[in-house]
This record gives structure tokens, sequence and C-alpha cells, in this order.
């Protein structure tokens, strides 16, 4: 291919940036816009009225080829784009955990955006790296973690959680699986991991990608209150070791997703010590809940583990992406990730190079978001946020536990609730009646709760921990139930 | 673990978001804020004055323990964040691809942040996959390819290519390694990926990541023009297949980052037809610039591909993150990835549920700013914005090739010159040269450069791709190189 001969010189104004005033101007309609949204999202209904399909047909089939106002781009967010969106930020939202983005992180993220830089190399970011290592030692602080944790931020806890596993993978005994590889290894066993039967999806897909295969994932019974059963655990790695496959990590769940239950840390840490096993502590969700002492306390031992995952995005008010993955030896993580080309090689020495704890090479500068929310509410402005949801779901549970036709479904630890309704009939009518009553709650609009499945039977759960939540918000959420179930009823009768 | 009584009830004021009046008016001052920056970057040096630590100790070791003032926070930013990053906005920032966040991505980003979704299934964002579709579609139409490729959008190039190398992973025949696993299984060969020597990091990490192994990845050799040879691969899968192991995955590099050199694809297209191997080709940076029908023209046989990946936060004006992966068979990785726990089980039939394509869960409102940017500059806007920085490059290389002590490294089809100084010396003392020509022109401060090694020898690059670039930037860098490289030719005298 050869070069072509240097071209006439383009006009700036004709291939530029939009002209700055105009940004400007369009940048404050935006401000607007967002301070409208969260002033106002309760007016929509939590799910929007929309069909598949409807957002796309309403839009060109193919792009414009040329440039529009920006004005009118802007009316057909607010036209066809907003209002079907499934409102997240809604304080209704409780079909999910807890995420609700507040207004320090928005701020955050517009100025990350207009930075637009990559935190790979502290060359290529030294404020963006230095302010990463000091919010993640900030959070460390914050959920009471001795100081040799090193905590780094990846994009989702899905991620979080598959480079710990390939750090655990990688420290199996002489097995160098970074080099070699796992297949075609007459020396490698089958590697194993053990989780809760209540242990999220993402370690699953984690063992999926890292070769580990789903067959290799033992999914620990629970104990009546869905904690996964050390003597169990201690089991299945004894059968495993018997049968010659290598026993390679434990997930312990702070906060599972279905209840919120959290793995018996102490008891687990034990058996990992004595079996030499990385512990890998999911806290995506309840780790938030840890900057309160009354709930650290339940998580006693997390202090023990080689890493921990938990999600700012999720439950401590900042908006998504943003996972924290704290571990007691980041040269582990260096070790199995690190790889540096010769364009990426940088004269400075002894500073982090972010890119070296994980499988992303380009990096969002999140840490500014999560530096922004922490000062404007103050540690102990987010442990009033953390109790203020927490009791509202105790709030929520009085309710159901007054009912005589409702039941609660598991304990309410945190900010969640599982509860169903048991009307006369089978158990199989029951699901059916449950699985209904979730649909009619979710068709009125200004709730949205999702379901789970707990010892087989259909399970309603509700996820408190939106910071535009009112006082009566708790009680018109039961009212709504309690509605929907009386005329549920009166139609089955 | 019992629940307490409920609690009375907190107070809202104490416990919300931001007083919606205060956020309207930081959300304003923000906005000016972003303005100001994109405005005057140029004011700053692209690398900061700050050494190693300067900024954490610039800011306190512990989290405050109360709410501060969201202006004394945003003041902070301005003084000790804003000055100390490394400005990826600037037009002088040549160090790495073309990155350039334009205004309508950054509106985009803000909209993003206030509606905080998670697009991990059609229900709980339906106007968000749905503009995901519609959006890979429209660029799946702008670089030419087939309508039978479908993409989605992770947030880096290196999550893209490791979801695709899993795909092609997953249908290597009858190993179910999804299910089991790859150790410990005598039917299971080592598994080969081949990929150019000048193939990106990513690679290797996604090798690490899945268990394939760095052994296992063959660095094909280039020709003259750093292109892979097909008859070098040819005869390394030859090799393998000879050796018992199992070709698995052929990784073309559409624009390598060395010197964006183009890998020859019918060539190798064929190949891997013949051989039946999954071929990804890696267009992080030059797929951008296939929306240009004669830089398209090069890449003839892309639309051969299983995978293609390619940035639009790399050239096409969209913030990071953003990477599109598009597959010519969506279900290939619907079998390799999707994971489905009750709790994320939804009614709705028919539609594209994002979760199920890769390996995060949680999933941003990316598709926003592409929409927003596409709209807003039009396919021709993009098209003259591409042309403009290729002419640019070419500008900039006519300078290098007029000059007699400084010469072209190689040829430069898009953006990105690969240069170096030839002083009288060794090949050693002119790489010794070249390394300080590099330090003294990033330590001058409008341009930011970086290296790479070609045939052993340090070689300068320049990555031409801002949208705030004006006609006398690329005299005006010549000028800093010639005579940074002027001051150090008579200091070595």
């Amino acid at each position: 291919m050869e070069s072509s001969s240097p071209q006439s010189r383009p006009d700036p104004t004709a291939i530029g940036d939009m002209p700055a005033a105009e940004f400007r101007r369009a940048m404050h309609r935006v401000a607007d816009m967002v301070a409208d949204y969260l002033e106002n999202v309760r007016d929509y209904p939590v799910l929007p009225k929309v069909a598949p399909g409807d957002v796309r047909s309403a839009l060109p089939a193919e792009p414009p080829a040329r440039a529009e106002p920006i004005d009118t781009i802007l009316d057909d967010y607010k036209r066809i784009i907003e209002p079907n969106v499934t409102h997240w930020n809604h304080p209704g939202f409780m079909a999910y955990f807890a995420v609700t983005g507040s207004g320090p992180g928005i701020l955050g993220e517009a100025l990350s955006a207009a930075l637009n830089l990559n935190a790979m190399l502290w060359r290529t970011a030294p404020a963006a790296t230095e302010l990463e290592e000091l919010v993640c030692d900030w959070l460390r602080q914050m959920i009471g973690l001795p100081p040799e944790f090193v905590g780094h931020i990846n994009d989702t806890a899905s991620v979080s959680s598959l480079v710990s596993l390939a750090a655990a993978r990688h420290h199996v005994r002489d097995s160098s699986i970074r080099q070699r590889g796992m297949a075609g290894r007459p020396d490698l066993p089958p590697l194993v991991i053990y989780a809760s039967e209540h242990a999220h999806s993402s370690i699953g897909k984690a063992a999926i990608t890292l070769g580990i295969g789903l067959d290799n994932v033992r999914h620990i019974p629970a104990d009546d209150a869905f904690r996964m059963r050390p003597d169990a655990l201690a089991e299945a790695i004894a059968q495993d070791r018997a049968a010659g496959r290598m026993p390679m990590a434990v997930v312990a769940t702070v906060g599972t997703t279905s209840t919120t239950s959290i793995d018996p840390l102490p008891a687990i840490v034990e058996i990992c010590r004595r079996e030499n096993l990385w512990l890998h502590v999911d806290a995506a969700y309840a780790g938030s809940a840890a900057i309160c002492p009354e709930y650290r306390a339940w998580m006693d031992g997390i202090e023990q583990a080689d890493s921990i995952v938990f999600n700012p995005h999720k439950w401590l008010c900042v908006p998504v992406d943003c996972s924290i993955l704290l571990v007691r030896d980041p040269k582990q993580l260096r070790d199995a990730f690190s790889l540096v080309p010769e364009y990426l090689r940088t004269s400075e020495t002894g500073v982090t190079n972010l890119m070296d704890y994980g499988v992303q090479l380009g990096r969002r500068f999140r840490a500014l978001k999560v530096w922004l929310v922490i000062r404007t509410f103050g540690v102990q402005g987010l442990q009033a946020r953390i109790r203020a949801h927490c009791a509202m779901a105790q709030e929520l549970a009085g309710h159901v536990k007054n009912a005589s036709d409702f039941e609660i479904s598991a304990p309410v630890p945190f900010s969640t609730v599982c509860f169903r309704a048991v009307p006369a009939g089978s158990p199989e009518d029951q699901d059916r009646f449950n699985e209904q009553l979730l649909a009619d709650i979710n068709a009125a609009g200004p709730v949205f709760l999702s379901h789970t499945r707990l010892r087989g039977r259909y399970v309603l759960r509700a996820c408190i921990g939106n910071l535009r939540a009112r006082p009566d918000d708790v009680p018109e959420t039961w009212n709504l139930i309690r509605r929907c179930a009386d005329r549920l009823l009166a139609r089955t009768d």
C-alpha cells in the first residue's frame, strides 16, 4: 500500500467538533433535562408501556447521511427514548438490587466523559490512577478491611469475579496455566470451584470463560436460611480430592441475589485455610452495607478472604458501571494478567499501571464519580442512607407479616424482602397465584418487583434502595400489593 | 440472623439525593466546566507536570465523615484533578489511537448517567436494547457488511476479542468446553490461536483468560509491510496439526497497533475456510475508517469473517468506553455464554436479552452516545473527519520524508505515522537518539507521542485523530520534532 500525496488542508469548521457555543448551549439544555428527569421520574410508570419492536420501528433503519441539529436529536430522545426505558432511578424500581444513581455521581460522569481519558498506564492518567488508588483505599477503610487489601475498579462484578478466579487458577500449584493453558495436559486434573447453590450466575459464566466448565462448579446446598452449608462444602472438597480432581477456589456470597443470605464466613475461611484454597467473597450488593458497623459485624471473617468484590454502583449511589475488586495481594493479579507490549512501556518506576490487574486495557475514569459521591454525602451520610433503606425493608416485611394470607419467604438482613401470597390451594396453585400477582403489580405502574424460586416455590422480591424514596412509599407499595392480591382472590374465588 | 423490628421513619431530606435545586445548579456549573475544558484544553501541556504520588498526597488519606459542599468538591476537581490528567482530548495527544470524545458523545454520557439503566434484559431496558440493536446495524451498514452480521456493544476491544475467541472455543468440534471445561481431558489436545507478530496484546490476554495459554498463541511472522504472511500461517497450522494440536481460530488485524498495517484478508479467509477455522478480525482502530469507501476497499474480505471488533471510542468521536463486536451468527455467542437464573427469567418472547451475548451481566446504556454522535455529524460528516485525519497524517509523513536525517518506518495507510531520526552512528546509537528525542518532545508540552520497536529498532509513533485539531497543528508538530532533533544533534556532536 502506497501513501498518497498530501491533500489540501480541509476546513476545520467543517470537520471539528460541534461549534463551541452550540455545545455549551446543548450541555445546559442537557443539564436541565437531567435535573427534570430526576425530579419527575415518578410521573413515569417504572416499566414503560411499550411492545417489543416499538422503539426500533420509530427510528430510521438507515443512518443519516447528513448532520442533524442537536435540538432535533434531543427532542427525539425526549420523545422516543426517555419514556421507553425501564426507570432504574424511579423510587418504585425494586426488581433488582438497589441501583440508584445520585446527583454527584452524574456530575462525575459528565466530567469524566469530557476528560475521556484511559487509565491504563500511570503516564496516560496520573490523577485518575492515583484517585482510583485513593478511593479504593477509602472504600477499604469504610468496609473495615486491613491495610494489606488493595483495590481497583472494574466495570462489573462479573468481571471482578472472573479476574479473581483467574488469579486463583494462576496459583494452582506448578500449573503454569498462563503459559501452557489447560488443554492437552495429562498433568492437570479438572479444577473445581465451590459456591453456594444460591451463588450468582456470574460465577458460572466465569467458569465457562476460564475453561473450568460448568460441570466443575459445585453448587453446595444451603441451610434453612439459604446459607452455604460448611459441612457440605467440606464433603464436596473431599469427594473431589478422592476422585483426583483439584479444588481451586471457594466463592462465598455475602448477600445472595435471591434472598441476600450471608454464607457463614468463619467456617468457610477455616476450610479454605485447611485445604489451601483461594477464597473469593462475592459481596456485590451487600458489601456496601459493611460501611455500617452493625452490618459489618454480620460479615465477620471477610477480612480473611483472598479477594472481595462489591459494587458501589449497586448500593453506594454511584451510577453504573463501578465494581471494586479488593485483593489481599495484588501481585497475584499482576502475575496472572500483566502483559506489556513495547508501545505500552513507559519510563516511570514505582507507579501503578492499572492495565496490569485485569482483562481490559481500556479503563474509564470511574474513580471520579466515586470520589464525588463519598465527599458529597460523607461516610455518615452514606451510612444513614443504607440504614434508611434497611428500615424501609423492615417496614415492608412488617406489613407482610401482619397479613394472614402472605408470608415472608426468607430472613431480611438488608434491604431486600422475599415474600409470597399463600392463598388456599395446592403449592402449584399458589405458585400460579403469585406469578399472576407479580404480573398485576408490575402492570399497575408505580412499582416494579421481580421473582425467584426458593425451595421450588415462586417467590416475589422487593429490593429497596432508591435515594428518591419517600416515607409513604412503603405503605403505598404494600397497599398496591394488597389491592392486586384482593382483586386476584376475588377473580379466582 | 433475626429481622429487627421496624424503626421509626427517617427524615427524607437527610437521606435523599442532593437537593434538587442544588443539583440543577451544580449540573449547570459542570456544563460550563466541561465546555470550558474543551475550549481551553490546549492551554494545558498534554502530559501534566506531576510526579508519582503528587496527586494522592494532595488528598486526605481518610474518607470524609461528613458531607462536603459540592462547590468545594468541584473546586478541588478543578485544582487537583483536571490539571493532573494526561489530556486525551488535547489536539496534541498523538501517543495512542485517535481517541477523541466529541460534544454529542458527552451529552449522551450525561443523559445515560441520569437514566442509570442496565441493559441486561429487554424488560429492564426496552429502548436501550433496541437502540443498541439499531446503532449496531447502522454501523454495520456504514462499514459495508452484509445484513447477517449482528452487533452488540462491549466496553473494550479486549472484551470483544475475548468473547469472540470464547465462541470460537465453544465451537471446537465435540469439545463441550462450556460444560466440561478444558483440564483433565485426555480427549482434548492443546488449542491454538494464530495471530500476526504485530497483533495486539489483548489477544494474548484472551489466551490467558480462556485457558488457551500464551504458548499456544502463534505469532505469525509479518512481511516487509508488517502484514501477516499467509504462507507462514498455513505452515504453522500444518505443523500444529502434525503435532496433534488443534487449531482453533485466526485473528487477523486491520490496523495493527504499532504501524496500522493490514493483514491480507483474502488469503487468510481462504486458509480459514480450508482449515475450518474461526476468523476474528481485530479492527479496533481502523474499522472506523471503513465508513469511507476508499479505506473499506483495503479491507476486502472482512465480510467473510466470523467476527469483527471495532471501537467507536477510538476513531468515531464516541467517548470511552464503546467497542462493537459484530458476528455472523449471534447464536454462536448465545450458545457459548447464555446462562439465565430464575430471577432473570422474563415473559417476553422474541426479544433480545443482551446479557446472553457475553461475560458481563451489567451493561451501561452506551448506544445512546453512539446514536447522538452519528446523527450530529451524519455519515458524511464522520467520513470527512476520518479523511481529514488521514490527510494530516500524510502531511506529517511528507515533512518526515523531506528531512534527510529522518525516515518513515512503515507505510501510512490511515492516520498514524511511524518515523525515526537517522543521525550518523550505529543502530544502537540511533535507538538511543530516538529514545531521547521522544523524551524531549514529550517534555515540551504541546505534543505527546509514543514509540514502538520495528525490526528491533526504536521508532516514534504519531497517531492523529482529534476533532479539535487546527490546520497549523501538523507544521507546528513537525517544527517541534525538528527543533528537538536539532538541539539533540548539537548536544551529541
